[in-house]
């Protein structure tokens, strides 16, 4: 017997009410079982789950309704698959692989903010280094209003240096930006931020995996990038060291096969490295303003630009000798070796020679004593 | 009859006096016929050879005896192919094709200074804008220092700017570094770099295509920068803008199946443009120090890591009854329609229409009703 949406909405808060977000176990077996089933079986004291002893003693004392009516009175919603507003792109988390023990989709997630997260349509993740350079933060800034003129939504975490400057960006132009938080969207974290969430709150949106009143701990941080990887078209990293946060977000987008773009700066700047080393090794596509941004995460650019192949001239590669005879074989109709060599003015041996050349690199055709151009002759160069 | 070495000497040199370098024509004529033939070519007056007239006049008047040893009382020798000095990598040229109508191996190569030039063994161009900022010239200096420093020769042109920078982080640290000027190696070019080309002729090479005497010209420059790509084992633009001549180099190391590399820089300098452009579009794998130039270049990492095309199935593109006539056309001798259709079981008309689609994507070839499979789609997967 299945639950009706709103049983299952109760399933699925109780559930976020225990588990870790992000928790790769219990992402897959809501995902196997169903969230009824599995909600079964971890309250089941009977079960040979291995959490379910805790877990079970989490649940009786957990009230579902409650923590939801109380979420509702403070503005906050719980948005889950099925609703309209379920942004479809976390979907793709269900195929994305584990990083950093953290993966699959989420249950649900918390939301407050007048901006329905099915709506943010084509959207950058714009993230990056919390001891950004000013470099970085003007960077930053200056892009993400630029996507945002353009239409474009912004969404990155709530720390200082490229976050803040992300959000700002967006809002100087009166864009929509998004936050997604490591701890519940209620508390404030970094805390001077108090003001900026507030507004996010009231202009844009504050998400987030873990319940309300979660504390941000650094493996909600780890579980909240593939958060903002997912919700976004694509996810630009503007400044990080080598050891940056930001990467790992950068690593999810790249798991979820969405464009990862990354802002070079100077090769002195320690908070350009994690940048750099992404852009070199393909992690990540470099670009330099949002209309490369753009070109990315467009529908019309969904997939990045393929690097142009160097025009490739075959026929460079042949001899002198080799082209004078191949000018001599007839596009549109078949030739004796004899005419050929008439009409290079190349002695019939050697032309006899140089047609087989010419055929093993697939320039001429040959049957029965007859050659033509090779259809693929008569398109390349 | 042929040359001895000496008399193929003065021929080349009779050439060079009278061929733009990089004539791609002429350099092709040198490699198919030898430099005697096309010599005894040229010099007949009766040949057909558009050029001939002009050129024979222009021999008549050289002395190449004379000039050589003008040149090699000056310091200057005429370095070419067969020489123990003749630098292998510039024939790489006869199959790096043609850009801005400059190509080909040269004839040979006029050489100041006491660097023998097969011994420049892991090398690197250090090119970029003449208009760089402190930024580009700092980062030029301290690369090329420590390429130097690492025992790898630095080769660039002679202009202001990165090429500068380059040789002098070189010298800096007693390392080799070479010159390779588009006028002759007589000649200073630009002026206030007097003493930088003394310097370099006495302590490292400088060198031209152009003989001595020539001036600097535009379409020179473009043959240079042929010749800076062939000479190193791989090519870093450290600044370049949008149009910078340093690019045209880059595209010779490209075409020369090279390492091409770049550094990045602030996106809002102009004179990184050309750089990041370059990254962007895969022309160049983002270096930051000489440690990343240093793997490009040497012995083990002596191929840029391609970027990996994607898998091209052409084949993938047919529709499945394209793909059940394709299997059913034989691959060594033709066959008629009737009995492809027999093998592929599918009706003879729609096969005849199907054979005209794979003639048209390049698949099949016909010819008096027979088909067989082109040469291209054997070979393709």
């Amino acid at each position: 017997m299945s639950a009706t949406n709103e049983e299952e909405r109760l399933i699925r808060v109780a559930l976020s009410l225990m588990a870790e977000p992000g928790d790769p176990k219990l992402c897959e077996l809501a995902a196997e079982l169903g969230p009824e089933q599995l909600y079964r079986r971890l309250a089941d004291p009977a079960t040979d789950e291995p959490r379910a002893v805790d877990v079970a003693t989490r649940l009786s004392t957990s009230d579902p309704g409650r923590a939801l009516e109380q979420a509702q009175r403070r503005g906050i919603r719980f948005v889950m698959p099925g609703d309209t507003e379920w942004p479809s792109g976390v979907e793709d988390l269900a195929h994305a692989g584990v990083l950093s023990d953290r993966g699959g989709v989420p249950l649900g997630l918390w939301a407050r903010g007048p901006v329905p997260l099915h709506e943010l349509g084509v959207s950058a993740a714009v993230v990056g280094a919390r001891s950004a350079t000013s470099y970085g933060t003007t960077s930053a800034a200056r892009i993400a209003a630029d996507l945002a003129r353009a239409g474009a939504a912004v969404v990155s975490g709530a720390a200082f240096g490229i976050d803040e400057a992300g959000h700002r960006g967006a809002l100087s132009v009166g864009g929509i930006t998004v936050a997604v938080l490591a701890c519940g969207v209620d508390r404030v974290y970094p805390a001077a931020h108090r003001q900026l969430l507030n507004h996010l709150a009231d202009h844009g949106a504050v998400i987030s995996e873990a319940a309300p009143g979660w504390a941000p701990m650094r493996v909600r941080f780890l579980a909240r990038n593939r958060i903002i990887a997912a919700l976004a078209r694509g996810t630009l990293v503007v400044e990080a060291a080598t050891r940056s946060g930001a990467l790992n977000t950068a690593r999810w987008a790249t798991q979820l096969n969405r464009p990862t773009m990354a802002v070079p700066g100077s090769v002195t700047s320690a908070s350009s490295e994690g940048c750099h080393r992404l852009i070199r090794d393909g992690g990540a596509c470099l670009v330099t303003g949002a209309d490369d941004v753009l070109e990315l995460i467009s529908d019309s650019g969904r997939l990045p630009p393929q690097p142009e192949p160097e025009p490739s001239r075959p026929r460079d590669r042949l001899s002198l000798r080799e082209r004078q005879v191949l000018d001599a074989v007839p596009a549109a109709r078949t030739a004796r070796a004899e005419s050929i060599a008439r009409t290079a003015g190349i002695g019939l041996s050697e032309v006899v020679h140089l047609l087989g050349r010419l055929q093993e690199q697939g320039f001429v055709d040959g049957l029965d004593g007859r050659w033509c151009l090779s259809r693929w002759a008569r398109r390349v160069p």
